[in-house]
């Protein structure tokens, strides 16, 4: 028993020109779809994230409501849900499965909201990290469909220090002994850990550090946050579904493909959906300057910085009640404009 | 034949109660010690480097002129040359070498001075990064001896979030397989790699890498300057030493000794050296703001920010002329004053 849906999406023909075959795309949807078809909200995941993790968001005293709109929530290909390496069949299995770029990840969102609900208008697309990405694509690939976007701590493209700060995450999951041959074919304890304890520093802020706010949040130690939070968080994946999307999240820009042939000028001006973007002030990685960059080529967008101390995490604010409340009154807003 | 000597500091018993028995200090020294011994300058090392790595800041035209002073780098123990896992005798070798803190650095470098050289004033304390915080215990452990300091990107103890980064960087290269029994067996190739690849995203900051000033520098392309300038730069250096340094610098703190007992305000509050306090503007471990919060409580100390997007590297200008002319005139100020 599963409580969610399977979108056959057939066979794909990928970006880098790979087909992946029988690819399946996870996705729950909460909310009824109006007559009219007008409420539409795509909500898609963040790294690492299924719709387990996100889904706190909707709820009728939350950021989305599903009252009034229809939500989906789209798996990330990679995440363990939609197609993954941890998933795929011989030959295209772990080390072997084809890429899915955010793009090719966006277009089949599109497939599933046209052919299994006959949606052509989508009102928001929110999303927070590589999340926010795919709200941005969704906007650069899909300029008529899309009515507003909130990307929230995410950006168009990623930025050559995101990449760097990546590649120092790629690098200590793959230093375990279990990565062999270019895939891990057993379970990288060290590695794993690894991987979040890099993460841990740039995650939250160095503000966030020395206000010691794990306090506010259930961590007795510094040390006990970086196990129970940081190892846990990444201890519980398939190390190849993360490398994955970890690939994705690399190469994410919205001029990427043939519509607008690298030229990321272009990409922005193309988005018409009313866009509210909104980074945190201290994301050490998805920044604000990078967005404010971005926000300035497009022609119907608002840069809204997060004024807060929980880096990228203010962005998922589960556990932070005014980082919570900024969102949600900015999401309302933009709804209501 | 080395260009170095040796301090034979004999048994010496360390903050942690451990005897490190024939404590060996290298150290250098250029220009001519005065008549009143009233020139010495002390230049100590940071994190990873050896003399040869930082030597090249002295010089007629350089920010340390050894025509007028007579400038001392101690080597920092273990950095391979002064005491390191490396080269210590069993059964204090490799994971059983006693740790030591800035504080036994700094102690050990003052009986230098005193014992060889008969040295009873310090004209200036000058360091970067992990040579910063030397300087920052050099004015607290000794503050009748020490004139002035001139701490370049360094704190006077290490804050919570420097110490998750680092958290992060001894994971990854403790992710290598050759990571057995607390201690490095053989190089880990890979480790140190993943180290490097962490240590790019935290070094130079997003603004660098957005500007691709790599290109300044002689790199190709950003894979480039990863793989020669951070993967070379910890390749060629002992790993278990590596570790060592990187416990010291956790652990550094001028009030973490019987002076002090813990009472960083009455630490820095001893200070009575003139003090010019020089983080980056745009440095992700060393910031600012820790900098701003210690100066506030030091009684003769201004903050004066390099403003830079070379991060970290803003203080080890060796290939950055504007950043390089920047501390040479502060560092002229500070000792005409």
């Amino acid at each position: 028993m599963t409580d969610y849906q399977i979108f056959e999406a057939g066979d794909v023909v990928l970006q880098s020109g790979l087909t992946y075959r029988g690819a399946r795309l996870a996705y729950k949807t909460y909310g009824e779809l109006a007559a009219d078809k007008s409420n539409v909200i795509v909500y898609p995941t963040s790294y690492g994230a299924q719709h387990y993790d996100t889904e706190w968001l909707i709820g009728p005293d939350k950021i989305l409501d599903p009252r009034k709109y229809f939500i989906i929530i789209p798996n990330k290909f990679g995440n363990g849900l939609s197609s993954s390496p941890s998933n795929t069949p011989a030959p295209f299995d772990r080390g072997r499965y084809p890429h899915f770029t955010v793009t090719d990840n966006v277009r089949i969102q599109q497939r599933l909201l046209r052919e299994v609900f006959g949606i052509t208008k989508v009102a928001l697309v929110y999303g927070f990290s590589m999340g926010a990405q795919q709200a941005f694509h969704w906007g650069a690939l899909f300029p008529e469909m899309v009515e507003r976007i909130a990307p929230v701590c995410g950006s168009a493209k990623t930025s050559p220090h995101n990449f760097v700060f990546l590649e120092g995450v790629k690098a200590a999951l793959t230093a375990d002994p279990a990565w062999q041959d270019g895939w891990f074919a057993t379970k990288p304890v060290r590695g794993l850990r690894a991987m979040g304890r890099v993460y841990a520093g740039w995650g939250l802020s160095q503000d966030f550090y020395r206000e010691e706010l794990w306090r506010k949040i259930g961590y007795s130690s510094l040390e006990d946050f970086l196990i129970a939070n940081w190892e846990g968080s990444f201890g519980r994946r398939d190390a190849n579904d993360l490398l994955a999307m970890l690939w994705t999240w690399q190469h994410a820009d919205i001029s990427a493909n043939e519509l607008y042939r690298g030229d990321l000028k272009k990409a922005l001006g193309a988005i018409r959906a009313r866009a509210l973007v909104m980074p945190s002030e201290t994301d050490l990685y998805f920044r604000v300057e990078d967005n404010r960059r971005e926000v300035a080529l497009m022609p119907n967008a608002e840069l809204r910085p997060i004024p807060s101390i929980w880096g990228h995490r203010a962005g998922n604010p589960a556990q932070n009640p005014e980082d919570f409340a900024f969102l949600k009154a900015a999401v309302a807003e933009l709804l209501a404009g």
